[in-house]
């Protein structure tokens, strides 16, 4: 099944980017993914293919109008029914790697690019959009988070990663960042690798490089810190009839 | 003077890709930034213009190599000396829009993509440089996310926005989610824009669109909440002997 991404935009030429080279666009290639453009301008009523207006209320900036937004969100939807739509934007929630997997997993994604001021609120529940953001940080529209995003999901598709796929050791795959890498030289400008790395014990190898993840997580992400400790708190407690030692 | 972004990376094809369309794109052709980029496997040592090897103490992927690194590091800083290096990477701090409005106010920025397993950590210290991170998911490389990085500098920079900046009401530059937006038609499948934004009252509709900013934040983001309270209790505490009122 090829993964489908439909990307509803004012910028179709943004698409497939920097995702039609490298992994992902040999994938592309070989038709592991699929990506079609919507251009939403196409979805205006009148003759000036008027896409915004003023926001109500008053303030700065133009507001995309719902009434096009949904015209070219059910485009889409007839093009990819199966595929949740997601809407980029600084006011959804904040996009993990779980959720990640789980739109790899399926049939594909269509994302909803915003520009000027943003979306008129009521097409996400007029519309069943999921609002998603990729960092606390404002763009000057959807179109670099989309592209973010569906790299995040293609390099998960099966066989586009190929043998440069690292496998499960990566960041947030159990909610704690990654351990640190090294390679040679061994002596690089008199810092040196990590004596452990180089002993051949894959045991105290794989104790230090979890030591490090758990610190290095702890040290720079106390938010994700916590997290991983309540979800290991939480099933070290329902495994507890297993095992006593296990948890806290 | 203009805003200069490097970028180390081994597909110099994706830049500026996105960012040479709409109004970045303009704003690159009028000279209001520029964009260099550097091959990193210009700076391999070997005649196979190696750039990685495998991880210290076993593992999957590739690491890139320190040595090469700093090659391609030294080289970017002897184009643009004044730019701050900054490293992609899930281990990263968490960008914020605070770190995007240092960045454009200042002379560019230098940004190194990594791919395969990452970098040699030992490049961090070694050459000082800043890890950064966009969101918690991982990527096929620093590319996408550091096209995420420039587009939020560059709409920021003078004149590249023009008229169609919306100023300084937008997420996160008070530390809150920005209120939400609508606009004509006033009834849109049954659903109307509320009331309060077509009273013509200019304070109402500031106190209702500061009280969603408020309440999404708390519902949607507890995490931005809980830093958005403590900043004010903190600021409220030091004004107290001007204002008695301020603050919770």
């Amino acid at each position: 099944m090829t993964f489908a991404a439909t990307v509803l935009t004012l910028y179709p030429d943004m698409f497939p980017g920097p995702l039609g080279i490298s992994l992902a666009g040999r994938g592309l290639a070989e038709g592991k993914w699929s990506i079609e453009t919507v251009q939403i301008r196409d979805f205006a009523r009148d003759k000036h293919r008027t896409v915004d207006d003023t926001p109500a209320g008053g303030g700065a900036g133009m507001v995309l109008k719902a009434d096009v937004l949904a015209a070219a969100i059910d485009h889409a939807r007839s093009l990819s029914p199966e595929a949740p739509v997601i809407a980029m934007t600084p006011r959804g929630r904040p996009v993990s790697q779980a959720r990640v997997r789980e739109l790899a997993a399926g049939p594909g994604v269509t994302i909803l690019c915003g520009r000027f001021e943003g979306f008129d609120e009521r097409i996400f529940e007029g519309r069943n959009v999921e609002q998603v953001s990729v960092g606390d940080i404002v763009l000057s529209g959807g179109e670099p988070a989309a592209l973010m995003l569906l790299d995040a999901c293609i390099r998960l598709l099966p066989g586009v990663m190929g043998a440069a796929s690292s496998g499960t050791e990566e960041s947030f795959e159990d909610g704690l960042l990654e351990y640190p890498h090294y390679t040679r030289p061994t002596d690089w400008e008199g810092r040196t690798i990590p004596e452990v790395l180089r002993s051949g014990d894959h045991a105290k190898i794989a104790a230090w490089r979890k030591q490090k993840a758990e610190d290095d997580t702890r040290l720079r992400r106390p938010d994700l810190w916590e997290r991983h400790r309540g979800a290991r708190d939480q099933s070290a407690s329902g495994a507890r009839h297993k095992d006593e030692d296990l948890g806290s």
